[in-house]
C-alpha cells in the first residue's frame, strides 16, 4: 500500500499525524510519502500544485489529507487551487460523507435521536467549477455570475453509486436532494436521472426533498435519511449540518473517491485547519482517523477498516465530553485500542 | 389601507382567514380585495398571473399571501410562475425573515438557547433568476446550466437595507453569509459590497460566514447572530433551518418587501401549502398572523403590529404544547387578545 499525505495546515498537520498513528497500529508497513502542501510552501515558493507533484500523487493508492486554508493566505486560493482542484483533477466523483450519532456523543438536538446515514455528495461539477465571472468589476455596474454546470455523465455516476451504496443498507432508501421547483434547468436533469436509475434498482425506495425542507427533517426527524444524494453546493452544506447535529465536525470523516479507481481517491476530515488552535494538542483527532478507515475500507481492507471504527466508538461511548484528552492523548488511545 | 389578499392553496386559504380575522380585529375597516390564484384557478382556466391581476395588485398598498403549491400542477409551474413572479415583478429585493425562539416554545435545540436574529435575503436575483438551461436534453451528453446572476446594483441595496436595520437593533452585528471561497466571483461582489457600505455604519460590527459554518453555528451558537445578509438560495436555505430550531415554520413569518415603496411589499408564512392537512382545521395560523404584523409595521401601524406580536407571545407561552388547539380556534384566541 503506498500512500500520499498530505497533512496541509493549521490543525490538519496534528490530526494527520494522529491517523497515521493509528493506520501504523493496524496495518503495520504502509509506505507513506509526505507532501509539503499548504500555506507554508505557497508562502515560500509561491506554489500551490505544481504539476510534477499532481503528477506523483496520481501514482499512490490513496491519498490521506488534513485541512487545506491559512489566514495569510488570500481567503479561496488554497481552497480552490489546491483541495478543490485535487478533487477535480483526479476526478472524485463521489465525495462520501457518513453521518453516524455515535453512542456516548450527545447531539445539540433535544432527546439526542438516532442519526445514521451516507451522503453523496457529487464533487466534479456543480457550482463548484469556477465558471462564471465579472463584467465592469469594481463598477456601480458590475455583473458577477456562477454557473452551475451538470452534465448527465457527471449526474449519472453519482446518482448510480449512491443506489449502489443504498443496496448494502438495511432501510435502502435513497432521497435527492434539490431545489427542483426553483433550479429547474439542473433540477430537472437530477430528477429524470434518479427515476431513469431507479428503474435498475428495484429494490430502493427513492424519494425527494428540495433542500430548504431538509433542513428541517434533519433538527427533527434526522432518522428519515439513510443514502442522500446531491450536488457539490448542497453536498456541502448539507454536510456540515449533518456534522453538527452527529456532535460535531470534528468527528466528521469524508472520503473523495473515484469508484472508477483509475486515480487514487482522497481522505479527509469534513473539518478545516483552525488555525486558531493549531499546533497546541487541542485539535480532536477523530474525524481524521474516521477519514482513515474510510481510506482502508476503500482499498478492501475491511477488517483493519472494522478495527479502528470499533477503537473509536468504544472510546466515544466512553469519553469524558468535558476533557476527552489532547490530540496526541485521543491518537494513541485509539491506536492502542485498534492494535489490539 | 387598501389590502390584495392571496390566500392560494392548501392550508394557505385557512391560514389566511385567521390572519385577517386579527388584522380586522387591531385595525377595523381595511379594504380586501381577495384575488383567486394559485392551483385552482390554473386547473379551472389555465392562468397563473394574468397581467391584469398584476397590474391590479400593484394599485395596493401591501399584499398577504397565504401558501402556494399543489400536488395537481407540475413541481415549480406555480411556484416559479406566481410566486417567484410575484417577488421579482414587485421587485420585493428583501425577503425579510426574523427567527425568534418565543418564551414557551420548545427549540428542536436542547437547552432551548436564545435566538434572536432576523435575516435580510436578497429577493430578486442570485441563483433564483431562471437564468441557465439545457442542451442536448434528455441525451447521454445533456448539459444543465443554471446561471447565478448578481448585480453592484442589487447586492448594494440588500446590504444597505440590511445595515439600516442593524443600526436599530441593540447588538449591531452584521454577518455576510456566502461561499466566497469557492463562489469566488458572486462572493467577490457580496463581500466588497459589505465592506464598502459598512463605512457608512461605523457603529455596526461586520462579520462573515461561509453557509456551511453556518449549519454548524445556528444549532450550536445561534445566539451569535443579530442581522444576516445573503443571497436568495443561501437565504432559503438557512431560513428553513432558522425557522425550524425557532421551534418550526409554523410560527414563521416573512415579507417581500421593497423598501422603496415603489410597489406594494408582500407578506406570507414561511411554511408551504401542506396540502395533506388542508381545510382539516390543523394548520397553525401563527406565522401568517406575525406576517400581517409585519406587513401592519411595513405600513407605519407600529402599535397594531405591537399589539399583535404581544397576542402571540402571549399566547405562546401559555399553550399547550400537545394541544394548542385548532386553526380556527388559535386565530380566535389571537384576534381576541390582540384587540383587547
Ligand atoms: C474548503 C471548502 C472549499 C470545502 C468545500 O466547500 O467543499 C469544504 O467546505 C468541504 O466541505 O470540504
Ligand atoms: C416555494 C419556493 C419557491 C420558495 C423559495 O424558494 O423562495 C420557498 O421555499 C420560500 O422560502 O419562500
Amino acid at each position: 500500500m503506498k500512500l500520499g499525505v498530505i497533512p496541509g495546515d493549521g490543525i490538519g498537520i496534528d490530526v494527520t499525524a494522529e491517523a497515521l498513528r493509528v493506520l501504523d497500529a493496524v496495518v503495520p508497513g504502509v509506505e507513506k510519502v509526505e507532501y509539503d502542501l499548504g500555506a507554508s510552501r505557497y508562502r515560500r515558493t509561491g506554489e500551490i500544485l505544481p504539476d510534477s507533484v499532481l503528477h506523483e500523487v496520481r501514482g499512490h493508492d490513496a491519498i490521506l489529507l488534513g485541512a487545506i486554508g491559512d489566514p495569510s493566505v488570500p481567503p479561496g486560493v488554497l481552497e480552490r487551487d489546491l483541495l478543490l482542484r485535487l478533487r477535480f483533477e483526479l476526478d472524485h466523483y463521489v465525495n462520501l460523507r457518513p453521518a453516524r450519532l455515535y453512542p456516548g456523543v450527545t447531539s445539540p438536538l433535544a432527546g439526542n435521536p438516532e442519526i445514521d446515514f451516507v451522503v453523496y455528495r457529487e464533487g466534479t461539477e456543480g457550482p463548484y467549477t469556477g465558471n462564471g465571472g465579472t463584467l465592469r468589476r469594481g463598477t456601480p455596474h458590475e455583473v458577477a455570475t456562477e454557473v452551475s454546470v451538470n452534465t448527465a455523465f457527471g449526474v449519472e455516476r453519482v446518482v448510480r453509486a449512491a443506489f449502489r451504496h443504498a443496496q448494502t443498507r438495511p432501510a435502502k432508501r435513497l432521497t435527492l436532494v434539490h431545489k427542483t421547483n426553483v433550479l429547474k434547468f439542473a433540477g430537472g436533469l437530477w430528477q429524470r436521472t434518479v427515476d431513469a436509475v431507479s428503474a435498475e434498482f428495484p429494490g430502493i425506495t427513492v424519494d425527494y426533498n428540495h433542500v430548504d425542507a431538509v433542513m428541517i427533517h434533519l433538527v427533527t426527524h434526522p432518522e428519515r435519511y439513510d443514502v442522500i444524494v446531491t450536488d457539490n453546493l448542497f453536498g456541502d452544506i448539507v454536510t456540515d449540518l449533518a456534522g453538527a447535529i452527529c456532535g460535531g465536525i470534528g468527528l466528521a470523516a469524508s472520503g473523495n473517491i473515484n469508484p472508477d479507481r483509475t486515480t487514487p481517491s482522497m481522505f479527509e476530515p469534513v473539518h478545516g485547519s483552525a488555525p486558531d488552535i493549531a499546533g497546541q494538542d487541542k485539535a480532536d483527532p477523530t474525524a481524521a482517523v474516521l477519514s482513515a478507515a474510510l481510506m482502508l475500507d476503500h482499498l478492501g481492507e475491511r477488517q483493519a477498516a472494522a478495527k479502528i471504527e470499533a477503537a473509536v466508538r468504544a472510546d466515544l461511548a466512553s469519553r469524558d465530553p468535558e476533557n476527552p484528552g489532547g490530540t496526541r492523548e485521543i491518537g494513541e488511545r485509539l491506536a492502542q485500542a485498534a492494535a489490539s
